[in-house]
């Protein structure tokens, strides 16, 4: 029906997709803040953003737009145009204005401080240094870092059985849902398939469920938190489960980095919940999980505290008992529907679990059908040090 | 109408009340670990629980009794028997019929650690230890205490127009809802107050709303979290008002002692929230700001980030935006209904308010009536320290 074959060409993969990264100055020491992503024909736009009230000037900019085509994003680091009212408006609107004529209704986003201005004149001279034939999807990916300790890129192309294909790549940016002072995540998806506004909307909406929504560093959301996929459709071709799995796959591997980039973290925990009543229930619970910060300390002192996740499961407010619970760390059972089953030698099982850098912590409520998978990290100094000393 | 005096003798300022902490051999160095309360009165008693759903044995034991006058509460440290099912209640019940015969309907509450049987013998030993003639409010106070660095006590005597009094004392435990391994919060509050046990009820669950409900340390409820009030009514005095005011000076005085007390806490920051839709939008955001890791790092960093702040007003999902908000620290105003004021100058003195022990931040999100005020601490090294190398 249809293969899937990685590349590595992140927003590169799809034809027609140009993009770059280059230094405005706005890090220090040249590094990378200023990408592109230009199409030459112009996409539609599929696009979900953060719930936060205080939404980003960029988002609301975006929005008042209402139905559009566009050919160009331009992307910023270190200031995020958050808490800037009306005057983060226009500046938007001055900065883009001074782009290159082929640019239609062009799109931006930032990603960093709170409540400053964006430095204007900087863009706008760092925008002049972009070359529209450029295809560096690696220097775009490093330039939309924050505390990013590495880029985030994947890429698929999908061959159908006609021998047509179509391809999806992505990059993004966040050390998690963890730092709204930098703006958090940002990820920038582009595509060729030949996929209308409304289907591409759909799946991004169901996808974003399973992927972006069910990771979690520390359970803050931005201001800025920004998903948008542009199809410019220019393939021909289009198959919705290749698609569908593609994208899938994509978010997935993106959602997880992000976690396992935490800021400080050193492990990636998948909370696998099962038997809720429901599976909105089931969501609330592993949320609740991947959220505690006692689980999170736990999991940083590699102790196996299941007493933690059971309260924690109790604390999260849905239907759920001590008599139908099970906990399992990847397959060890360490509590069994109302069973002590903990003892020395399953501690020291438990341990060796709780050492490894990824794992999964398992909870049947044992009530229903209702089931979510959540992604986790562990919380150490290193969190502490980043988040209390980042403006000093 | 009534004069309030505070006294310095805890749980035992009522008339008739007897405590006193042995140690029982269940925390180490000879520490009380062990705590009794009884009266030679049986006693009216109000309480509120944690919501918890894996509520720990001695809760459930308490609610299986129905209607009932006691005049005992024996209460031990280190074990919580949580996630113990019938077993649990077996044990209670094993344990209560040791005690001596003057001994009515007693009540058990434990704090520690969860999904381990109560050492059955250890405590039964120490209870034969127990003196019931002894007024020892300080010992049975540091007996209660697990990752406590201080023992929490207040006692107020009221004295009404006619010369009758009456007295309400109080100790505490928890080093904040920070600590659901070790059970978190027990407070235990004695009066000899003529108050119907329906009203006591009534003026108990008011309070809670205000004080312990609103302190937090990491958002999370443990299996055990207990306050019970007992009112042997020997004064034969009651003033409605009084007895609130007492009452709500000893609880929120307990509450922000356990923030305080937070592990690893240096600060004490009140949430003061107006402005909201309603009070109930305004408690989301107060707990919101107390709980939100990003904040909590910045007090540690003694960062005046108020993007942060105002980003986890955004993220509480109540309504609000940035045109009619506003946030102080202290009385400086650093964001105003839009407007950005926050500049060098304004750093210089929010920084000298972030390095205080106690200060307030504001948010006025200025659509409505709606009020609340929370309490919350920083979270800094120590409180990873404790949390990740608890059991090791």
């Amino acid at each position: 029906m249809y293969k899937l074959i990685e590349l590595q060409t992140g927003v590169c993969s799809a034809q027609g997709f140009f993009a770059d990264g280059i230094s405005a100055g706005l890090k220090s020491n040249n590094a990378e803040d200023m990408a592109f992503i230009y199409s030459q024909i112009e996409c539609e736009v599929a696009s979900v953003f953060t719930t936060n009230k205080m939404t980003a000037a960029p988002i609301r900019h975006f929005r008042a737009k209402g139905e559009f085509k566009t050919n160009f994003i331009l992307i910023n680091a270190k200031n995020a145009n958050a808490m800037t009212g009306k005057v983060g408006i226009e500046d938007i609107d001055t900065i883009l204005t001074t782009l290159p004529k082929v640019v239609i209704n062009p799109v931006m986003s930032s990603t960093g401080v709170i409540g400053v201005r964006l430095p204007q004149e900087k863009i706008i001279k760092g925008a002049k240094l972009f070359d529209l034939t450029k295809k560096e999807p690696n220097a775009a990916a490093k330039a939309i870092m924050t505390t990013d300790s590495f880029s985030k890129q994947k890429a698929f192309k999908v061959e159908l059985e006609d021998g047509s294909t179509f391809s999806i790549g992505a990059m993004a940016k966040g050390a998690g849902m963890i730092n709204p002072a930098m703006a958090t995540m940002l990820c920038f998806i582009t595509t060729d398939a030949d996929v209308s506004k409304v289907e591409m909307q759909e799946i991004l909406d169901e996808v974003t469920i399973t992927t972006f929504n069910a990771a979690s560093v520390d359970g803050d959301t931005s201001t800025n938190d920004t998903v948008m996929l542009l199809s410019n459709k220019v393939s021909g071709a289009y198959n919705r489960d290749g698609f569908k799995e593609a994208l899938t796959k994509i978010m997935l591997f993106l959602a997880r980095e992000m976690v396992r980039d935490g800021e400080g973290a050193t492990k990636l925990v998948t909370y696998k919940v099962t038997g809720a009543t429901n599976d909105a229930d089931a969501e609330v619970v592993a949320k609740a999980l991947s959220n505690s910060l006692l689980v999170k300390t736990a999991l940083y002192g590699e102790d196996p505290n299941w007493g933690r996740i059971a309260s924690t499961v109790g604390a999260s407010g849905v239907e759920a008992n001590e008599e139908t619970l099970s906990i399992s760390f990847n397959s060890l059972c360490v509590y069994d529907t109302g069973k002590l089953l903990f003892d020395e030698t399953m501690e020291v099982e438990a341990s060796k679990i709780m050492k490894l850098d990824t794992f999964s912590i398992s909870c049947d409520l044992g009530l229903g059908e209702g089931k979510f998978t959540s992604f986790g990290c562990d919380l150490g100094y290193e969190y502490v040090k980043i988040n209390a000393d980042y403006r000093t």
